[in-house]
């Protein structure tokens, strides 16, 4: 072990500072799908390991320090998870959501090169990136007021491009709206318009975790027969760094695996040095908490988000959820409660997310706050409705 | 948090196998370019919050729960190191190599969208995946036998598509060899094809926290020019987690940046989430060990690497190294010597990298199982060269 010399006095200062503020501002984090609580301390010591989860996790490789076991068996709770089956599906745990969705849309891209995406226009602000990484010819779709696709607009356009693949870039639970695609109606369209080469991303960021312990699931997965998806670990999981897995066909996989003989291994994921503490972390939540566990947590989370949307309404903030969605979607409040809240807002609208941290007693205190600031509002008056959009 | 049931008493027994799997591991790791001295206990209190560094770390966001002012203090650091102007460019803490050398490409294909890039045989493995990923037209350039690129293959291939802006993808230290692709020899070429608009790309993963800290450096860095640059943290700094910094020039990010509502920041980084502990790992080695303590640390890596290649040389085993360069190239033994030393291996090569936990007691140890190895072989035979080759 390198003996560090100290931190000086005010470097030390400053960490404690940085600790400070990050527990104070997690006091009233509603607005973000990031699970809080989790506990790995038993995990700690592999922090003194040089990890490193390079390659294919299903490939021996010759670098050892590495933890490819278990991101297998978390791979393989995901496959159960999403329908997927073991002998004819792969997937890998990535860095987070954007690396999960461009390595499906890199599949769907080398599957049929002259292929043409199509996405609405709630899906993640990633997607443009992806897209504009990946050089693929693209298509947002409007969404209906509810945040998902609208499948007249998507006929529409397809039946004006029948001559090349489409790709459907699919949102299982949109960031803002918690809206999910329409994957049935999706595949009647390319059915009734004789589409046989197509391909579906599943892009299941929050509700890859949410639909698999609900009573009536809206069709998501691999049993409606998508491609791929992307899951976020650190979101309904929890974890204090991002990741998630990907899942998809092998057959795709297989077009663009290639040897690294420097390695020893396969080359199919995106990228080179793997985090190799994040499949532990999964592998942990999954092994302590349990599937039902899960289960019942996801229940308590749904009970504080049907509580959030009524209390809202009671105070007239036109607040809204889909069904197995735990995003509450109600007016945009002030700036100062935005960010003290930490509540992600677009145009006229913010949401909360009723992640297994976020309690009733958070919502009346919100609840208040509002309340409050609609006493004032109505005393002092309102902003403009145009200053508001740009807030 | 949480109260997690434990572990099954077998889950706990995989978990525990693990551990002394891999410290095991550890007590042969010559092979790979991971500095395995590193100690952040300090810091492991922060694994109990959900950080996320989403977005551009120059600019606020409304995802409180980040590390952006220690993430924009090693930003600062390797702007430093790598003579990068601090008002010129910009930067961020990467997943590591891969996602820095794909930025780079990026921000090159975006500034130049008919280019033509460049790089040579010897590049790292991800770099055709990355090229492919982005969609790029790319030339593979023949390298010299050290490693380096070939500068008259260069200079003939660039006559030929004078009429595409080049993109120079440059090895600062090649994987298998540490070679370093001569820039002002590139630059040269450029400069007599009056070739006014090219991009050069710096891949310095290892290399790049070498060359700051030796006295005569391979010009390599912002102060010939460079557009972009990748370097890893955990291979000479060290992390259990893979980690790097990717340093471009400002002109370039700003082209591709664009707003994004819903986190209230600026989306100019290719990945979203983003890993907040990685940037306090690297802030903290820099804060303890500081610079003169790298400069050590590197000074006596060199003296082993010397000392490894006078040792394998002393056997017959035809081992060199390039100047300013850690990585020992040697004849490659057998199978069973590469995996247990973890040796990486391309045909009849093997190289060991001389890191700061490789003592001279490894290379002794080493050096006494390869001369019993040739012992064996002149009394068993040695395998044939074409075996050796696919092994």
């Amino acid at each position: 072990m390198r003996n560090p010399n100290a931190l000086s006095k005010e470097d030390q200062e400053k960490l404690d500072n940085l600790t400070r503020t990050l527990e104070k501002k997690l006091e009233h984090f509603i607005g973000y799908p990031c699970n809080t609580q989790f506990d790995y301390t038993p995990l700690y010591h592999f922090l003194k390991l040089p990890l490193n989860n390079i390659g294919d996790p299903f490939v021996p490789t010759n670098y050892h320090i590495n933890t490819h076991e278990f991101e297998r068996n978390v791979v393989q709770i995901f496959q159960k998870l999403t329908n997927a089956p073991e002998e004819s599906t792969w997937g890998y745990v990535t860095n987070g959501g954007t690396e999960g969705n461009l390595y499906g849309i890199f599949l769907a891209r080398e599957m049929f090169p002259d292929c043409m995406v199509y996405y609405s226009e709630d899906a993640h602000y990633s997607v443009n990136k992806i897209l504009r990484c990946l050089h693929v010819r693209n298509i947002m779709i409007r969404s209906n007021p509810d945040g998902s696709m609208n499948l007249d607009d998507l006929r529409e356009t397809i039946k004006i491009h029948r001559d090349v693949p489409p790709v459907i870039f699919a949102n299982i639970g949109t960031t803002m709206k918690g809206a999910c695609d329409d994957l049935i109606g999706i595949k009647k369209i390319l059915n009734d318009l004789v589409i046989k080469r197509h391909y579906i991303h599943a892009d299941a960021a929050l509700s890859g975790m949410i639909l698999p312990f609900v009573d009536n699931p809206n069709p998501w997965d691999f049993k409606v027969d998508i491609d791929s998806i992307s899951i976020s670990g650190h979101k309904m999981v929890g974890s204090p760094l991002p990741c998630g897995v990907v899942i998809a066909k092998k057959e795709y996989v297989e077009r663009i695996a290639s040897g690294v003989e420097y390695v020893g291994t396969l080359d199919t994921t995106i990228m080179g040095s793997r985090n190799g503490l994040t499949p532990l972390f999964l592998w942990y939540a999954f092994h302590t908490t349990g599937l039902e566990g899960f289960r019942n947590i996801i229940n308590n989370c749904m009970e504080v988000a049907t509580y959030a949307t009524n209390r809202l309404n009671s105070i007239g903030r036109n607040a809204w959820k889909h069904n197995n969605s735990l995003t509450v979607v109600f007016d945009r409040p002030s700036p100062e409660i935005v960010s003290k809240w930490q509540l992600a807002s677009r145009g006229e609208i913010s949401h909360l997310i009723a992640m297994p941290h976020v309690t009733q007693n958070n919502i009346d205190e919100l609840i208040i706050e509002l309340a409050k600031e609609q006493n004032d509002t109505k005393k002092y008056g309102n902003y403009p409705s145009t200053v508001r959009r740009s807030l």
